[in-house]
């Protein structure tokens, strides 16, 4: 009960973000420190892998008395799905959860944004705990942001409803493949470029490879990337203004997701590639120098492929990006960088998008 | 637009109430004049009896180039089904909504929670009219309470989630059988007796029978009813404290709805048997006089039954009542009147509630 916190304010109250390897095994005492009022039950939420690695340390962590109830949600984002949702909102009721009931939510963004939907629609919401397993619910386990998919798209049902709080034990990372590794690493990149320039050089320093990140730098890593997030997240929680700005390298990667199909590439490796033309789109549009270059050396470094994959259109990639949620009256608008750290809304002409997907090579 | 109005501040915005007979012919007026930003599209979702009824004259007050699209509700709970929201969703999509669009709700109070519930879920909360068109949906239009059943209870699954206005067009109401007159009215004297005693008794003196209320009366009515209900949810928008006042009547009326199967009683018409006997119970408990006869008679010119229905043990209500949400630790809660417009949450003994079940009748 020594993690380090971060206290993020709500629009009503705030919550904090304990960060620490090895937290799983004192779970309990950690939810019991941030919860104030009385739980009648817990009822844990976990992604069916990290189960099979982590269930019986948290268990192992409650009394023996107050034993959490146990469901398992497969992975992938198949089980953001409604009928997935109800079947969660009946096991509860099952139970049944009451409205002094608590859900801990144990898995990567998936696991997290169902089982924080659920939290959010149970008796007209309930409290819940994020505890995320992958680099990338970093991201996705602050912000209040839950939900779930619809077959005409990701995330569009769903409701703000934020955690009592996130316990990340950063030793669970150390399981996941490079590739989750890549997906994630990519946000903590764009919290750098939007608005921590020191953090983003503090990264290319410290962080060379995914494999023998010590603990204190892969804590501080973590810690450093959700303040930036939760900034940002305090100031425009119902996402009208700044928090726009999350969306850097996401108009292109959006677009390169659902070109390829889900799952191609992961959502990480899709942003860097959106994150190095946002970059070069920026340099035109504001007629300046970032340093782009050293950043693509960095990145591949890494194992980013950031050149636009083959055989996509310049017009297909176009017609995608007037679909995103930025975009207004049919104009595309991307969040570009002014200079580093400083991130604005922009719409931009077309032609000027096409010009730049052609120089990158893309077929128009 | 004309309506005199009431403005109800929500957690995070203010919205007004509009009543006024005839108001329909002028919906578009109105709701442009409640919104504060720009409207996309708008998504009329309205009871498929009321849309034979009024639906035309809705359409007739939107400019031709703004038509909303329509779609209908099956009168019923049946419809507050996860499969039903679900379906509007679906709807909603396709053609396609977007975070500027606005629903609005026609109905009563079962097309009120589901469009509402729609809109709290639709992209994570768009914003939505309430236009009820029942006298029961009085109150159920303004708190901000969305949501749909599970086949495990009422209202299980939901959201807060206040209405950007309230459109009232009280000469719709003119066309409701008696019965539902009854239901809703009896939320309206509720409000006297928690809240405003005055009310109630202007009350007793102005609406003697449904039949011939004159318009000014109504609009007066419904306008004092909200303003009750207004008060108390600004208070406790989130129902931890005197939001429970409104279930005055509720503890035993719940009880009597389940107990008979829903649809047997109105739901007003079990709450009003539980006024009765939460009045009776106030004075045993308090060892003090409420205006209970003058009450009775009242209630019953307007035709109202009030007596516990026969064949009902006292047994299998008390069992229904420790199922109550206000129950705690297995204790039943009652709302008492200490004296008339001072309500209390009070746990009262099984034998006192027992031993007046019995005093009304009912079998033990």
């Amino acid at each position: 009960m020594n993690a380090p916190s971060l206290t993020i304010a709500s629009e009503k109250n705030s919550y904090p973000v304990f960060i620490q390897g090895g937290l799983r095994h004192e779970c309990f005492s950690y939810i019991r420190e941030a919860l104030q009022k009385s739980v009648s039950s817990y009822m844990i939420m976990i992604d069916e892998n990290v189960a099979d690695l982590y269930l019986a340390d948290l268990l192992a962590s409650f009394p023996e008395n107050i034993q959490p109830t146990v469901t398992k949600i497969a992975s992938g984002e198949g089980s953001k799905s409604i009928e997935k949702f109800s079947q969660l909102l009946t096991e509860a009721l099952e139970v049944p959860l009451d409205r002094q009931s608590v859900i801990i939510a144990v898995g990567g963004g998936v696991t997290g944004d169902l089982a924080g939907y659920v939290a959010a629609s149970y008796m007209r919401g309930i409290r819940f705990i994020q505890m995320p397993t992958t680099l990338l619910a970093h991201d996705s386990s602050v912000g209040g942001k839950t939900g779930i998919n619809h077959p005409l798209g990701k995330n569009l049902i769903g409701a703000f409803h934020a955690p009592s709080a996130v316990l990340y034990d950063s030793d669970m990372l150390r399981t996941l493949p490079e590739t989750e590794w890549r997906s994630g690493f990519a946000e903590v990149v764009k919290h750098g470029f939007i608005k921590d320039t020191a953090f983003l050089e503090w990264l290319e320093k410290k962080v060379m490879s995914f494999s023998d990140i010590p603990s204190d730098i892969l804590n501080e890593m973590l810690r450093r990337s959700i303040a930036v997030k939760a900034e940002i997240v305090q100031e425009d929680e119902k996402e009208n203004g700044v928090r726009a700005f999350l969306n850097y390298g996401h108009t292109l990667g959006h677009a390169l997701e659902s070109e390829l199909g889900y799952g191609k590439l992961t959502h990480g490796e899709a942003v860097a590639i959106g994150m190095a033309f946002a970059h070069k789109l920026s340099e035109r549009v504001f007629h300046t120098t970032l340093p782009t270059k050293t950043h693509e050396i960095y990145m591949t470094k890494l194992g980013y492929q950031l050149s636009i994959p083959e055989g996509i259109s310049a017009a297909s990639l176009l017609q995608r990006m007037k679909l995103d949620k930025k975009a207004e009256h049919n104009r595309i608008r991307f969040v570009l960088l002014e200079e580093m750290g400083k991130p604005v809304l922009l719409p931009v002409e077309e032609q000027v998008v096409l010009d730049l997907l052609v120089s990158e090579g893309v077929n128009a």
